[in-house]
């Protein structure tokens, strides 16, 4: 056995404890975490950057006093600048160049004040575009409950990684689910938070899609992770109000009867596949054990035919502008070969808006949040669905076609169905790991709060955890 | 006399005194007002649209027992939807086509709330485009301080309406100064509150330049409208932290000894005009009196010299979605004669942007954001510079050229140099009456404090009003 094993189904609290109370060191822990990773990432494929002799010299040094002091901890390869590092965003162009970040970003900035030892790099799709993590950089990382499956993605590294037992919590980022689909693929707590609760400074801005957090395997550790790095950089354009009290506070609250809103098909009505439903209406059972109020209900301007359109105009903007700065980055035009054929389609495609077209779809963004955000004034409390419209897919299902190049695109928007309508909205949304398949694979189900209330998500979601303790599931090492 | 002469100089507080004493009725304040507006408008052109009857209508039946019941006011005529009534933004083929609101603003429905009489809608240039209030559609809006010179714009017709005490405070906007602006020409109180203070919805929204708020002679008029109107609406995406306490508690409140940084010049270094040089170098003297430290400092970001093009490109593009939505409003293409020459020209400009371009040119404004509030973190708490780098212009400076359409706005960035950098960085700032030149027109100066504090600049402002009490100043009328 050994500390490796000893300790790899802690949570990073548990972890943390160890270190303060003096019984396990931070090195010592560090290295366990390192033991599994060499061992389990043989098979996973989850932790393609590697700084273990950095972090080792960093633990020794001393790491500082945050609540994390010592967690052993991984950095999703896309966006999270370390300073002195490598940053590849799984394309394969930067992979080769590996150009040094010069800075951290904010967020990376406070997990290091946590007290975090950082040991690597999780593996990502290139530019984080699909929910699936197979850059052909670095190739397929493999889902701990069945390697012929994907973990998702895009944080689909993270995921693998956490569910794995490598290390207990990871950054994770999402832009259209990609922290709540690897979390549903692999049985963990993926919450994505309000949009500007966490400064994307100082490179990025808050006012598009993404969101960065971290997934976890139990509710407490993703509360005091974002107690921890939550908050503004300056010069923030969207700042989320400020929560009343430490959101670990809202860990065993009572959240009162609430009253949710239950999708459990497609919003126009389709059904998702049985699993899906399956997880989805016997947690709506279990909420209502609990005391809360479910019926049918969610915003209408989900089921909006001219959302995908709307989403993936600023999406393949999105892109547009990630593969100019690429670029701008090496020095150089970008060639054949440098970037993923689904990538590039998306680039061409944003091609065809003008600057005031791309304007009016932001503007039109703007229409369907407060369409969206308004549902939650009218009593309701939160929305439960499916996280996603299928279990885990098999590895090779968003393979690059050269020959339709948005195939992969086409295929994720039936897999990805309930997740991309938050990151438009901006709202706080969270996996929960309820429910696992006939086959063993883990199929998590999707709660939505209002803006700025990730508060009740987390009170609702330790409900869930403590009548259905699903850290007791592990996947076999 | 009468009750019209007799109420004119009153603020909007000691007018709404008058009413919730029972001493005049709403109605009778309202007539007053009206009165004022029928004998001075002849000459300045401020009102160009009234609704005197439906007022009437209204303060008689019985107004919202709000902060400013039974109190004259008047909507700016841009973006400020007025349910039943029309907008015209300054336009031509707006006035003529003279479309019907449908609903309120959330603004104008707090508005409604406070208790004000809203009269009728002030001149604004076409969509707000130019520092001075001469829209072909409207005709020129005249300085009550001398009838030759231009009141400043866009929220021209609602300065030469406060400064010549039509009314005590107007509605008002600001997307590059147009609050600042004409307060500075007409020797009024222009605060520009912090981008996202106040909701643009359900139209329009916060994640760009303008802003919305009122011209007052007083800074207790500004301190308590802000308190009446402030606050987010549903699904907005930039909401500017909450106060903690009421802005009209600012008034008279002591700020402390505050370190001011002075910017007496242009950005790089030439000299502004003699007038400006003086208001903003007495003023510094004054704060000095008062115990604050004052001492030469700007953000450096000021200076770069790519800012006027980045400005341009987000306000151009603005152009270009404005004109598509008018046509879409008006159901047909617009044709020559329906835009002035200079607005054409911009929407023109605004077409050689791509999407990607324009994405860039939002990241860049963030960038540029980050780096002028940095300056507020190192230690400055205020920035002090001219509002204006002239006095009021004569009326015809900015017409129409059609042989050389950007002639205009060529000017205007001459004039207008210290606004437009706090519309990108979404902070707020606030435009002082200090001063006025030797041929009697006012020479406002501009005070620009960090993100969210706009409590500094009303406690600052009044220290300066109770030093250099600006209201026993008044045009000839």
């Amino acid at each position: 056995m050994g500390i490796a094993e000893d300790t790899r189904w802690l949570d990073a609290t548990d972890q943390a404890a160890l270190v303060a109370s003096g019984e396990v060191a931070a090195v010592e822990l560090l290295d366990a975490a390192i033991e599994r990773i060499e061992h389990d990432d043989t098979r996973l494929n989850a932790v393609t950057i590697r700084w273990f002799e950095r972090a080792r010299a960093t633990a020794a040094v001393g790491l500082p006093d945050g609540p994390f002091r010592g967690v052993p901890f991984l950095l999703k390869d896309l966006w999270a600048h370390f300073e002195g590092e490598t940053l590849s965003n799984g394309n394969r162009a930067l992979k080769e160049a590996a150009p040094i970040s010069l800075a951290d970003t904010t967020l990376v900035q406070r997990c290091r004040a946590a007290g975090f030892s950082i040991a690597g790099r999780t593996n990502s799709p290139e530019f984080g575009a699909l929910p699936t993590t197979e850059p052909e950089a670095w190739g397929a990382t493999r889902n701990p409950w069945n390697t012929e499956h994907s973990p998702g993605g895009s944080s689909g590294g993270a995921a693998a990684a956490v569910s794995s037992g490598m290390v207990p919590i990871a950054h994770a980022s999402d832009g259209g689910g990609s922290i709540r689909i690897p979390a549903s693929c692999c049985g963990l707590v993926g919450l994505k938070p309000s949009q500007g609760r966490i400064t994307l400074g100082p490179f990025r801005d808050e006012s598009n899609l993404g969101v960065e957090l971290c997934v976890s395997r139990t509710v407490r550790d993703t509360a005091a992770f974002l107690d921890a790095v939550r908050g503004p950089g300056v010069g923030d354009t969207v700042i989320a109000p400020a929560p009343s009290r430490p959101y670990l506070d809202e860990v065993g609250a009572e959240p009162g009867r609430l009253r949710i809103g239950l999708l459990d098909t497609y919003p126009d009505g389709r059904p998702v596949h049985a699993d899906c439903a399956d997880a989805v209406r016997s947690t709506a059972a279990l909420l209502e054990q609990l005391g809360h109020t479910v019926e049918p209900g969610f915003p209408a301007a989900m089921a909006d035919g001219s959302f995908a359109a709307r989403f993936g105009a600023l999406w393949s903007t999105n892109m547009g502008t990630s593969l100019a700065r690429i670029a701008t980055q090496l020095g150089r035009d970008l060639v054949p070969g440098d970037v993923e054929a689904h990538n590039v389609a998306q680039a061409e495609f944003a091609r065809r808006f003008s600057g005031v077209d791309y304007a009016l779809a932001l503007a039109a963004n703007v229409e369907f949040r407060r369409s969206v955000q308004s549902w939650w004034t009218e009593g309701w409390d939160l929305l439960l669905t499916p996280t996603l419209a299928e279990p885990p897919t098999r590895l090779g299902e968003f393979a690059n076609t050269p020959d339709a190049p948005m195939a992969p695109l086409v295929r994720a928007g039936r897999y990805v169905a309930f997740t991309p309508a938050f990151n438009s909205s901006g709202q706080p949304a969270i996996n929960v790991p309820m429910y696992w398949n006939d086959a063993g694979l883990p199929v998590g189900v999707q709660l939505v709060a209002a803006y700025g209330r990730e508060d009740v998500l987390i009170q609702v979601a330790s409900q869930l955890e403590a009548a259905n303790p699903w850290v007791q599931r592990r996947p076999a090492i």
